[in-house]
């Protein structure tokens, strides 16, 4: 019986789930949402019988082997989701124990920047690679780091903070509790600020003056970006100044052959890519220049999570 | 025939080799000059030389089984020593290659810091570790990371610079022509500076004051530490300030189990670890915080480098 795996990828508001074969394809999709469980033993059993459903209806024939699951604060160690400040489920929670007990398969699960290079490893451009870096810029920025063919864990089963190494000692205060985090500059959210910070004091006609609010998004500045608009492409050049240097700094440290920038403000393309590839080369100690390629993701935007989720048993 | 190995640590001005046993201990020892010699080829005939009249007098009844080199810029890959700011040879030097005309045995190269990286994992501290960093103060500061139980050397060979990672983008000028690397604060080198810094403006009395140029050394400071004096112990902090940040910044990519303190400026003891320790911790993003040890290498520090050197053909 051919193998087929199943992907999970829990969010705070959604979580996600598909069924993969091994070559990639997603045979079925589905969700539930993840904040209307308070307990996550009820979430687990929930969505674990709609994948039994999903399994009966579109992958009949196949044998279940194995199920991966992406989450915040996910230790790939324990199989636990471990003080995730954006979950409903307090302390730890030892989530693959509990999917374990529906299915009779290897059940692992990571943090979602990690299982999004893993899934980059298996299924997008880093196919072949045995050295890069993942980096997920959404609402804060993710990070896996893959190192001689695999994927770094650390000591702990937490390696990968890109997003909370320092860029500025006395900078930005971060959900994290401390200052100046690279993802509250580099990141959806972080763009977001800085716009705002340009808007005060910024004297020249720009789309994005006199927006309400909620309107000034990582999204409506790439729009204004790609009209010309100045001050969203300032914005842009700012956050890849920033992004660019801490990138040049990792690459001192793992000396990747590429970078894979992926998620919201990836989409953005050569607006950001070009300003952060230039600022990155500018900053980078002379034996790494011009070696590291800066690359967008090739996993399809709305199925790399699950993808990623999947590729970790798929090995 | 028990098997012996060779350990040569190549240095801007004297080249040391010794032969060492599978348990680590040094049979014998020796060293020339390696600035003497204008060409390498020359050089690596003169010390195989010696090397074989060490082999002869010492390791008879043993079968050679390795050599590994510890160099500047030493990468793993090519077995070359590419473009080293501190040696006469420019360019790229083959100089593994060069070795094996001489030996029948695998030579193998890498840098100095990832040399005693692997000395520490094979006969210090490290043993049984798989994720750690090894961090060498010495006139520089190197570093070798190993990760899942394997030397991290990255795309090109050339990984683990974290001694090149910035610390203030407007800060001091570094020999590598970037601005406030971390070396030109956290080195023996840098903390020299920041003494003569502290100096400028220092008003109470201190040993350090007045001292003639060439001897405010790092050994000096210490020593002015170890008696209590308070400049002294105020560039101590300043320094494990800046190291302190930058080791958490690096926990947080790949979440070590330890990270050790090798050469000089380490010798410093409980002066250096302890204002070092607890601002890395207070740097620390709080799931990496009271996790990660902060050791002296266990490594003899006048044996290390020939060792990490063997170490290297070790396994």
């Amino acid at each position: 019986m051919q193998a087929i795996y199943v992907g999970i990828d829990i969010g705070g508001t959604n979580s996600v789930f598909g069924i993969v074969d091994s070559e990639g394809k997603i045979i079925a999709k589905s969700s539930i949402k993840t904040d209307k469980h308070e307990d996550p033993k009820i979430f687990v059993k929930e969505i674990s019988e709609e994948i039994k459903l999903l399994l009966d209806s579109s992958a009949q024939g196949y044998k279940l082997s194995g199920i991966g699951i992406g989450a915040p604060n996910g230790n790939f160690y324990t199989g636990s989701i471990e003080f995730a400040p954006n979950l409903k489920w307090k302390g730890v929670v030892k989530l693959a124990e509990m999917f374990s007990e529906y299915f009779d398969c290897p059940v692992k699960l990571t943090n979602d920047a990690n299982a999004a290079a893993i899934g980059e490893m298996q299924f997008g451009g880093a196919k072949g690679m045995t050295n890069f870096i993942m980096v997920t810029l959404g609402t804060g920025l993710g990070s896996g780091f893959v190192v001689n063919g695999e994927l770094v864990y650390g000591a702990d089963g937490f390696a990968g903070e890109l997003g909370h190494t320092i860029y500025d000692y006395e900078g930005r205060p971060c959900g994290c509790g401390r200052k100046g985090c690279l993802e509250t500059y580099a990141s959806a959210g972080g763009i977001v600020t800085t716009a705002r910070e340009e808007l005060r004091s910024y004297k020249e006609d720009s789309e994005l003056k006199d927006l309400p609010k909620n309107e000034l998004t990582s999204k409506r500045i790439y729009e204004a970006a790609k009209n010309g608009d100045k001050l969203a492409l300032i914005v842009f050049d700012k956050t890849a100044e920033i992004l660019g240097r801490k990138l040049a700094d990792v690459i001192a440290i793992t000396s990747p052959e590429a970078i894979f920038l992926f998620g919201g403000l990836a989409l953005a393309g050569d607006i950001l890519f070009k300003p952060t590839n230039s600022y990155m080369e500018e900053n980078c100690l002379v034996i790494f220049k011009n070696k590291v390629k800066l690359l967008p993701s090739l996993l399809p935007e709305n199925d790399a999570a699950v993808l990623g989720a999947a590729a970790l048993v798929l090995n």
